[in-house]
C-alpha cells in the first residue's frame, strides 16, 4: 500500500513556497488571462485548450485535448499519495466582451486598484474562472516543488463550453464515465463574498429550457406568412393560442404552476436542510435582496426562513421572453403566422425532468393546445451533496484554518449541470476556495491579488484535508 | 344662377380628347411616378407636394401646400358649373421599397408586360395611388380643354401621410372643416378586380390600435433591468402579467371578446345591408379566401351570407405582435423588466372608440391588471355611406355605362379614417374608378396601361353623372 498522507506538516512549507514564488505565480495567471478564449465565437479556443494541456504536462500529468462536437475537453490525471482521487472540474472558456464598456483591455490582465478592494487583476475570466484554474495549477506546482507528490491523486476535466451551457459535457461524461472514477469532485472558485465570508453551496436546482411555438396549420391560422389583421374576424391568430396556452401554465398570482403532476416528487427541506436554513437566518436580509435587484416586493408576504425555504425548495415556471408579429414602432395590423415564447422550469430534488416534460406536454394536449410546438432545449435535474461528504468537511475545515467561518447553503435557486457529478458519477461535489472576484459576465471583471494568493494556499490546505477526510473510517472522527 | 350641366353630350368629346392625348397623359403619370415620395423616411416629400400643387395650378385651381405636424397637405379648389362640389381626397405618399425584390427600378415607371394583363406600368405607387391621382389631373385637363369648365366644382385634399396612418389628417380636417364644404367625397382608385369587375365598398370598420406594456413596479417585478430567472421563485415576472391580462381579453376559441361593454351599440346589418349581402353570395367563394391566404379553415363553420355577415359585422380584438425578454437563439433565463403587446380592435358601426377604450381599461383594472400600461396609438370609428347617396348612384351608373356591373359591399373588414368624411364632414364617400392594379405595398406594384386610360374616362363620366344626381330633386328620379 502506498503511504496515505495525513501529514499537515508539509502544508506550511508549501504555503511558504507560494509566497516566495508569488510574482511568478501571478505572472503565470496573467499570461493565461491574456490568451482570449471566447467559446461563443471560438476566439482562441484551440490555443487555450493546448495551453491548459501544457500546464498539466508541466505538472507531470497525463493530459489530452479530447475533441467533442464543440470545443474540446482537456482531460488529465496525476497520481498522488494514497488511493483517493479528486476530480477537478474547470472551464477554460469565457463570456464575450463585445458591447461591454471596459476601462481596460479585457485581455491585457492589467493590475488596477478596484475600490474598496485595493490591487486587483481586471480581465475577462479572472474571476469566472480562468483565474482560479491558473491558480490551481500554480498551487499544485508548489506542492510538487516542495514534496514531490500530491497528497491525493487528481483527475482533470476542463471544458470549453461552460458559457454555452456545457453543451457537450453530458455526452463527454457518459462516454468517459468509467475513466472518471474519483472520490469527490471540486470546482475551484474564489468563494469569498464582499465581506470576506466564504460561501458553500451544497447543490443547485435543475432546469428545463422550453420553447413554445404557435403556428397556423390544420387547426386554423396563417401558414405561410402574416395575414392582414382585418381577417382576424375569420382566421385564428397563433398569438392568441400562445397567450392562452401560457396563461394556463401558471396562476395569476404567479405562485403556483397549474400543470398536473408538475410538483410530483418535489422534496422539501430535510432535517439537515432545516438546520442549515436556521443558521442562515441571522444574516439573511430580505430587504437587501430587493434593493440589490431594484424590486419593491416579493411574491410572498414572508421573511427569514420561510422566505428562504420558498427560494430554495419551490419549483418555478418562468417566461424568459416572447416574440412574434409586429411589436416595434408604428401601427401594423396583422395575424402573425408564428409566435413563440421561451420559458424555463426550475426543478428541486426529487423532480425528474422527463416527467415534468411529459406533464407539460399532457397539460397542453388536454387543454386543447396540442397543436403548439413544445421544444425542449436543455433539461437536467437538481443536484445535492450532503454536509457529511468528505469534500464538504474538508472545505469547512480549510476555511476555518484560515480563520473564516463559511456560510453553508443547502442549495441555490440557480442551475448548473452539477448532477453530472453528483448523480451520474455519484460524487460529493462543491465549488470553493478563498479569494474574491466580481463582475462576472460584465465589464471590468476583477479579482483581488491578495485573494488570488490566498486561493492557492487554500487549495493546498484543502487537498491535504481531503486526503485525511477520505482516509477516515466511515462514520469516524477525523483527527485534525 | 349658373348653368347646371346635366349635358352628357360633352362626355364623348372629352373621352376622344383623352384618347387623342393618351401618350401625353401616360407620360405625365409616369413623370409623377418617377418622383419618389416615401413618407416613412421623408424621401422626396416636399418636392412631390409642390408637384401636386403645380398640377392643380395648371388646371387653374387655387392650390396651397399646407404645413401639418408631418408632411404637408396639398389643398386646392376649382370652380365648375352649378352649385355642387365634390371633395377629391387623395394621397401623394407611397410605401418604402427597401427590402423588396423589384425586377425594375421602382422609381423608373417602366412599361412592362405583366402576365396575364399585358402592358403595365411597374412602379411604386402606380396603383396605390399616385397613378389614379395623376390620372385624375389628366382627366380634369381633358374636360377643361374640351368645354372650358368642370361640370361641378371640385376641392382637393391630397395628403402625404396615408401610409403613416393619416396621422395629421384628423387635425387638418378639424382645423379646415369650414372650408371643406362639399356634397360628396371621392377617392380615385383603380377599382376593377382581376376579372374586370368593379368593386364598390360603402364603408369600413373602425379601429383602435392598442399597446399593452407590463413592467415591474410597486406591484412587484424588476424595475431597472432584467433579473436572473432563478429569482423568479421570489419575484413577479411582467411577462406573466402580460400573458394573463391578454388571456382575459378574448375567449380560447377566439370568437368572443370578453371585455364587458365591448359590443355595446354594435349594429348588425340593416335591411339594405342584407340585400347587398344576398347579392354578394352567388360570387362569394369561401374556399378561395382560404386558398388566397394559405389557410386551412375559418374560425366558424359557416359559409355564404352567414360567413360574410361575420366578416363585416363582427367586431374583433387581434394581437398584432408581442415582444420582450430573451426570445432569440440560445438559453437565457431571465425575468424581463418590460414586456409588451400590440393589439387592435376592429369596430363596426354604432361602436364608439372612446367607450371601447374605457371598457378595456375598466376590464383590466377590475381583473387586477390596472398596473399594466394601456396605450392608445390610434382610434377612429367605422364609416358608412348609404346606397342612395348621389356619389354611389353616380358611380354605379358610370360603371354600367362602361358595360360593367359593379359588386357592392356594404362595408369591408379593414379600416381607414373614412369617418373624417362620412361623420365629421357628413359626406357620402366612396373610392372608385375603372382600371386595375395590384401588388400594393410589395415588389413590382403594377397597373395596366389600358386600365389607366379607362380610369380617366370613367372619372369624366362620373363627374357629369354626379352633377346630374346631385341636381335631382330629393327622392326623385335621375333622367339618364
Amino acid at each position: 500500500m502506498t503511504r496515505v498522507s495525513t501529514d499537515r506538516r508539509d502544508v506550511p512549507a508549501i504555503h511558504e513556497h507560494i509566497d516566495a514564488h508569488w510574482p511568478d505565480h501571478l505572472d503565470a495567471t496573467r499570461a493565461f488571462l491574456r490568451q482570449p478564449s471566447i467559446s461563443a465565437d471560438g476566439t482562441g479556443m484551440a490555443a487555450t485548450a493546448e495551453m491548459v494541456a501544457e500546464r498539466m504536462r508541466r505538472l507531470g500529468a497525463r493530459a489530452e485535448v479530447v475533441p467533442t462536437g464543440g470545443h474540446p475537453v482537456v482531460s488529465g490525471a496525476l497520481d498522488g499519495d494514497g488511493s483517493h482521487t479528486l476530480l477537478l472540474y474547470g472551464m477554460y472558456d469565457v463570456q464575450p466582451v463585445a458591447g461591454e464598456a471596459w476601462d481596460v483591455d479585457p485581455f491585457a490582465a492589467e493590475l488596477r486598484d478596484v475600490a474598496p478592494f485595493g490591487p486587483c487583476i481586471v480581465a475577462r475570466g479572472v474571476s469566472n474562472t480562468k483565474g482560479p484554474l491558473a491558480g490551481t495549477f500554480n498551487a499544485l506546482e508548489s506542492i510538487l516543488a516542495t514534496r514531490g507528490r500530491l497528497p491525493i491523486s487528481v483527475k482533470f476535466l476542463i471544458e470549453g463550453e461552460e458559457e454555452l451551457g456545457s453543451r457537450h459535457l453530458p455526452s463527454f461524461i457518459e462516454a468517459h464515465r468509467y475513466r472518471l472514477g474519483a472520490d469527490a469532485a471540486f470546482f475551484p472558485f474564489y468563494r469569498q463574498d464582499v465581506t470576506g465570508k466564504p460561501i458553500i453551496h451544497l447543490g443547485c436546482k435543475g432546469v428545463i429550457f422550453f420553447e413554445l411555438v404557435a403556428r397556423g396549420g390544420e387547426h386554423g391560422g396563417p401558414t405561410a406568412g402574416a395575414v392582414h389583421g382585418s381577417r382576424a374576424v375569420w382566421f385564428h391568430n397563433p398569438a392568441w393560442d400562445l397567450v392562452h396556452a401560457l396563461d394556463s401554465l401558471v396562476s395569476e398570482d404567479q405562485t403556483r404552476v397549474l400543470v398536473e403532476g408538475f410538483y410530483d416528487g418535489a422534496a422539501g427541506p430535510t432535517d439537515e436542510d432545516e438546520e442549515l436554513l436556521a443558521a442562515l437566518q441571522p444574516t439573511f436580509d430580505a430587504q437587501a435582496q430587493l434593493a440589490e435587484f431594484g424590486l419593491r416586493r416579493f411574491k410572498y408576504d414572508l421573511d427569514g426562513v420561510p422566505l428562504l425555504r420558498k427560494y430554495l425548495y419551490e419549483p418555478t415556471c418562468n417566461i424568459d421572453g416572447i416574440t412574434g408579429g409586429h411589436a416595434s414602432a408604428g401601427n401594423k395590423s396583422m395575424i402573425p403566422h408564428a409566435v413563440s415564447a421561451k420559458f424555463d422550469c426550475r426543478l428541486v430534488p426529487g423532480m425528474r425532468p422527463d416527467r415534468v416534460i411529459s406533464s407539460v406536454r399532457e397539460h397542453l394536449r388536454s387543454r386543447g393546445f396540442g397543436h403548439l410546438d413544445l421544444i425542449v432545449h436543455d433539461a437536467y435535474p437538481a443536484a445535492r451533496t450532503r454536509v457529511r461528504a468528505p469534500i464538504v468537511q474538508a472545505m469547512i475545515e480549510t476555511y476555518r484554518l484560515f480563520g473564516c467561518e463559511p456560510e453553508i447553503w443547502p442549495t441555490i435557486a440557480s442551475s448548473m449541470p452539477l448532477y453530472l457529478f453528483t448523480e451520474v458519477l455519484g460524487l460529493g461535489t462543491i465549488s470553493g476556495g478563498l479569494g474574491h472576484g466580481g463582475r462576472a459576465h460584465a465589464a471590468n471583471e476583477y479579482a483581488t491579488v491578495e485573494g488570488m494568493r490566498m486561493f492557492e494556499k487554500s487549495l493546498v490546505t484543502l487537498l491535504f484535508a481531503l486526503g485525511r477526510h477520505l482516509s477516515a473510517p466511515a462514520g469516524g472522527e477525523v483527527r485534525s
